[in-house]
């Protein structure tokens, strides 16, 4: 059974890679890490996701705060979140510059440290307009970058590289993943805003996989699906 | 003028690497990240390496001592520092996995966040036998992985990645650079050890200069030639 540390927010679509990696036999060690996001919630929700799939003792949360100190982005307080589809330009206010770099070494020097052979995380296509660290070429260059860095002990996986975000929540369901405890919305207020950039990009998700979001009430849902309507380009 | 974040551990090599930086005319911005080693002295050795320098109003410290709670190391605490010569098997405990895998990447967020096109570090070919992460294929790729990870605006810039660390004391001696306010000994005590790998490694490389550590009394110089000749297969 191959040790494995799953870079695991909190949100949907590590929480279906969670899933799919336990279900498939991986004997699996979730990994959070606090950067300053201003949607730390998300790590609660991932203490609540682990908890669902019993892998609540492996499950660990690096709080590393003092990062915002030095490398900001709106998702750590520099200016507000931008309404509007998660594709548009403006949604480059919530690049965290390099941040994939960042959590796949802390995670890969983990890996080594308890002698788990690989570490995944949960790329997908969706976010490729925005976010440079979760294309393709980038995916490639960081799994080599690791596998160099750590002796070739670590090996990274990261099996949604081409699926798009619908697909993952198509798999969630397939799966039995517990989505309806995860948290994307960018804004970490009590409820989420329905309008940011994560907020659109997941309710376009469920609206292409033909379901609805188990994490909203129906009148979130009803809402959700009027914003998707005005933002969408 | 190139903006350049340089990583400045307050070790003898990365304040070469600075001196060299500055002298070339970079705009350089010093960062110092404490990741738990027990040597944590060498990020005082750093603050006072970068008044020398005049750069003290750039320099900036990270502090990151959460990370040796998952990623060990025998420099983070875990076992004793062992004795003897830097390329020794049993230096292997040193390695604090995938190490500059993580620094590289947080600088190369925080270059990006201020707006710098580089980062400099000062791998060198003296400890490629024991640290994967200072060998060449994987200089080559992680430079590759930030420029990736920051959609082309960050550099990765690593002028000794073919030097021995005595062609780096050569140059510091050519520079001026303050390499009797540098800190190397793994052991953090109130003066070095003499006898761990770094030092060893340390005293080899002015030997091999022709000259001699200008951070050492006489008395501890004399010691060091002794350690060096127990020790040296």
């Amino acid at each position: 059974m191959s040790k494995c540390v799953v870079l695991h927010s909190g949100g949907l679509d590590s929480t279906v890679l969670l899933t799919k990696l336990i279900r498939e036999g991986y004997d699996c060690y979730p990994l959070g890490i606090e950067y300053g996001q201003r949607h730390a919630k998300e790590l609660l929700a991932a203490k609540h996701v682990c908890e669902a799939l019993a892998v609540w003792e492996k499950q660990q949360t690096l709080f590393l705060r003092q990062l915002a100190d030095l490398i900001q982005s709106a998702l750590t307080g520099r200016g507000d979140i931008p309404h509007g589809h998660y594709e548009a330009e403006m949604q480059k206010a919530t690049v965290f510059p390099n941040r994939n770099m960042i959590l796949l070494a802390i995670a890969a020097g983990y890996a080594e440290t308890i002698g788990a052979e690989l570490v995944a995380y949960a790329a997908h296509s969706n976010d490729r307009a925005i976010y440079p660290d979760c294309r393709p070429e980038f995916v490639k260059s960081v799994g080599e970058t690791i596998t160099l860095g750590t002796d070739g002990k670590v090996k990274l996986l990261e099996p949604f590289v081409d699926y798009r975000k619908a697909d993952i929540v198509h798999e969630g369901f397939h799966l039995g993943a517990p989505m309806q405890l995860t948290w994307s919305c960018y804004e970490g207020q009590e409820r989420p805003c329905l309008q940011c950039g994560t907020c659109l990009e997941r309710t376009e998700a469920f609206v292409r996989d033909g379901t609805r979001d188990p994490a909203l009430t129906s009148e979130e849902w009803e809402k959700a699906l009027e914003y998707l309507r005005r933002y969408t380009p």
